[in-house]
């Protein structure tokens, strides 16, 4: 097969296509939310709101600025570790996450905010669109080094598009609580990502390990992308919770359950390896498995030690999968799995999943307060806490169904030939799409394969 | 000519100079604004406030903060993308800004915030100082690696100057709109900046093109500018707009100006490249192409669809400019612009200023309501839009006007010969003004030009 | 004496136990506080509360953010400034800050919020938790390099105790006001750490200077942890603050403060260099200096020139202590101090601390109003300032006091010979601890003492 990696017409003409249709879309569907239009200040002198703080920007503006450095900074610096391929890693992200966010805003609105013709978006629209493009950055995740930015925007497209099929799906239809989308989001966004990558399995890829490890400074560059995401983490799990105590319970919760997930991190990367030693590999992603399965309950009266116990038992099952699941996916079932994306968004979107059905079965009046239960589980007060659980577990397995079915259909739709995808020798490498300096593009070739040669 | 480049006697005592100044005209002139005096509390209980929310720090802080961020640290990384510049790159933007803000509080503070003989000091001049200085570290750009630090503080001492005078004639006299700073800060400070580069024009800079370029890695760290301001743009936008609509509207058109501006830049870059990759360039700059095009427009009723447009242009506008433009000002026009920053702040400040007026000639009441239309557009709710226009597009002649003029003149003083100016052969080299490690001194040699070796 | 450094079983178990013993302390007494309870619902529909608003989230929450990203990202990444020790650097400030955290809410919570047998936190406890930590990573900055992982940890177990005990005394007892911790966080830390650092001195390690030294990019990573704690410090400084004004203030003070000793740090960095060059040790670190010693007084009213002067005066003598005082410590004292800590926390801490009776002694009500004066100094309206300023002295000294005793007997326990210590040879080098990729393990071999060989 004959590999055709110039991307110059084929690029272009997909973003400017695109981005068209966005511009014509927005036209005709996307206004204002009334909270950021003008006529907002006719309403106040009408005396129907009666103070600028009452506008929803400043319950969530905070919090959105956090949760954007999550997805471009957190999620770009993430997948800078490989040697070679962190203008890829860092600079795709930003394309994908930059169309998705856009094409999220018109999925979700139309499934969510739309009212007499149009689409009204204010920063609740901005936060959701950046939560959806979130997903498809954990996808990335498992492909990355493999694909080309091309088939990168198809997925996003798709992946977009079926995301909120499932967010509808879960959050309107069967009112289910999600909060930190530890299904919608994490869950959907791992087995998507990794049904895509088992149809685009590359049998040769493993030959040329060198490429996959990393150096001195690129495991410094993600370090950079996993502390932005742990810190900021109580913002994405609280950034679309009820106001008041709801947002402050779910920052509170992620908090305490990612701080024990860092030292079982630790604790099982040390004990994994002969001589004691801890791995990067763990401490970049393992540390983030708290934040991610706390998603669905952390607005729920998990108690602090709930979270604590959540956070402890993902950091174990993170590492423990990428000491023992990993190759094991790969030589037997086929799956490449770029940066771990099963060990950090997959098993703990599960365990988050479980988590939030099971917190969800013990809620109750005396927990909860009278109107504190119907406040958190919306208008279903009259169903008992048993029901709603059933439905936090029926959207789970929904979001799995959603993830596997779509990324078989997505993946054989990236596996045709004409993406501009590399050929198995120039995965991993910068240099097949990216113009890199030029006293260092013969860093890759395999007859150099130290990079700071010892001296003779 | 005979360089002194030792600047033991000149920093120290230009920096202590400046400060004990400033120190003794705050003393004299710097006082609390109200909201943040301990008279407050007086206030509070004779029921003068409600409540300590109306505090304004709480409408601005979080935006403050943002804005700090891309200063700092946006500007700052942003320059470090030459591979042996990166500590005056981001040292000496953080000097440049440290001194800047401490001198556009005063002067600002004498022009907006002078009561009874005091300038009076909340979050709302802290932003103000950080945008102002905002205007100098867009100079800077064009001026990396060939000016010594004792140019930059007196150019910043000057500059802010300039800057806080025309300010003052936009805002206060014309009664511009001018939110994001499309004119007051892009245009000025990048027609300042080029006009002082022109002045100091170095003919034989281009005979050593080696250390103008990057390598891997400090395209990488340039990436974290890129990305912290493209994150926080949507806060500098809107940080000092009216509460309530204003600032949710500003915030939401600049995230959908920025994310369309990525698409566009992305595909001009590949299709500008012969085997269509992509070059680091364009991905770190033209990005934020649309945050600087939708800054004047970005509190109006700009709408979702006009922001896509306005960053969908200012994408494609920015890279031809560093395709084509760039090279035609040095060789032509005897312009040199290390960073660019004609084609991210120069055209796309522009494209701003123009949009700006256009969106106010379509301003009515119909899409502001009548309240709104006062509150968008000021007092002068008396005036047609059509005079709010033209007021419009005055502010940008005279922002040009002023950058040029001031520019000459500051560019001259900054040619006298006694400011520790590097030679030809030293720009571009930390070495010239830094303590650098030992073992890393010779890298930039001519004789070994290749950073990584081979093995032999 | 044979050093053991197999981390294997001591770490982990040492991180499970730990780990666990929270999770069982948390399951007794931590729930949450009335604004993240979900009865807060009936609360609101009991009108009780009027808005949402009210919650105390929504006056801290952005700041709180601030200084997390400060904890994690500011110290950790500060703490990358050596060639190979970047993975240690951040990584174990990572994981003692994790587990401080949580261990500082169970102190914090039983000294400040213990109510009918319950910790009840919130996200002041949050913030607060952050600071007690906040301590540990300054004094970690004088082991850095020397100490391991599981040293650490003990370290970490003794010194929020120590620290919530200090902070009692000072806080509940005397009622010194201390927002920004110059006393309890940065003085103690300091102290503590350089204590326990003599305690721990190793002889021969000055025979090694070389991986002691940072490279080109370390340097630059480095940055990335001074300009997030520069940016943010106005946040730590204001984050547990009175409501309006003294946040306000707090902010405005620490803003002047740091840009101030911005300019003095540069200026002495160039005057004590014999060519007039900058050090990066000084840019890094010195700059900060005005943060620290403005944050007793930040809250009061201090005046904008006044925190100018505090920021002049502790960037001159920050750097000073790099030069002169550093070495002395080392050569005379036996303190071997990796990052300077005394000159960054140690000395503006006291400079702080005296800076904040002296403000205290001025207090009246002429500058603070009637209630202005009651709110800022608590229920000490009754006393007069002197006294104020005399607890505030005492504060200091008892901060000191704890800080000695406490360093040498968490000295001496840490210098019990089985907790998994380098051996000289083995400091400064994550190897030691950590799965170094493969291509640089040799890198810091002594035949190989460059990094970057020239070409032969």
């Amino acid at each position: 097969m004959v590999w055709n990696t110039n991307l110059r017409w084929r690029l272009p003409v997909t973003c400017l296509l695109l981005e068209v249709a966005l511009v014509v879309l927005f036209c005709i569907f996307v206004r204002y939310d009334p909270d950021a239009d003008a006529h907002w200040m006719d309403e106040k002198l009408a005396g129907n709101i009666s103070s600028d703080l009452e506008n929803e920007f400043y319950y969530r503006y905070p919090s959105f600025q956090d949760v954007h450095v999550m997805i471009f900074v957190g999620f770009g610096f993430l997948m800078t570790f490989l040697q070679r391929y962190g203008y890829s890693g860092v600079g795709f992200n930003f394309l994908l996450a930059a169309f998705g966010i856009q094409w999220a805003l018109l999925l979700q609105g139309w499934l969510h905010c739309y009212r007499e013709g149009y689409i009204l978006i204010g920063v609740e629209n901005l936060i959701n669109a950046d939560f959806c493009v979130g997903s498809v950055c954990v996808a990335f995740g498992a492909l990355l080094g493999k694909v080309s930015p091309i088939q990168l925007l198809i997925m996003t497209l798709f992946q977009v598009t079926l995301f909120s099929g499932n967010e509808f799906i879960l959050l309107s239809l069967l009112e289910v609580k999600d909060a930190g989308g530890s299904m919608t989001i994490h869950t959907f966004g791992a087995y998507f990502g990794l049904t895509v990558s088992w149809i685009l399995y590359r049998p040769n890829l493993h030959h040329s390990k060198q490429p996959q490890s990393p150096v001195y400074h690129s495991d410094l560059f993600a370090m950079i992308g996993t502390l932005f995401l742990w810190i900021y983490w109580p913002s994405f799990n609280s950034a679309v919770s009820s106001h008041g105590d709801a947002q402050h319970r779910a920052a509170i919760n992620t908090y305490c359950s990612l701080a024990a997930s860092v030292l079982t991190s630790v604790a099982l990367s040390s004990a994994l390896h002969k001589k004691g030693k801890l791995d990067m590999v763990h401490i970049q992603n393992a540390t983030l498995a708290g934040g991610v399965a706390v998603g669905t309950a952390a607005e729920m009266m998990l108690m602090p030690y709930g979270s604590l116990i959540v956070g402890f038992s993902s950091g174990i099952i993170s590492t423990l999968g990428f000491v023992y699941l990993k190759p094991f996916l790969e030589s037997q079932l086929r799956i490449q799995d770029t940066c771990g994306i099963h060990n950090l968004h997959g098993i703990p979107g599960i365990i988050g999943g479980i988590t939030g059905a099971v917190t969800a079965a013990f809620a109750n009046s005396a927990v909860y307060g009278e109107e504190g239960l119907i406040q958190a589980f919306g208008l279903r007060s009259k169903l008992d806490s048993s029901m709603q659980a059933k439905l936090q577990a029926a959207g789970l397995f929904i979001s799995l169904a959603m993830a596997l079915v779509g990324g078989i259909i997505v993946g054989l739709i990236l596996k045709l030939p004409f993406w501009g995808q590399a050929p198995d020798q120039s995965c991993f490498d910068d240099a097949i799409y990216w113009e890199v300096p030029e006293n260092e593009r013969t860093a890759l070739r395999p007859e150099h394969t130290t990079l700071r040669p010892p001296e003779p």
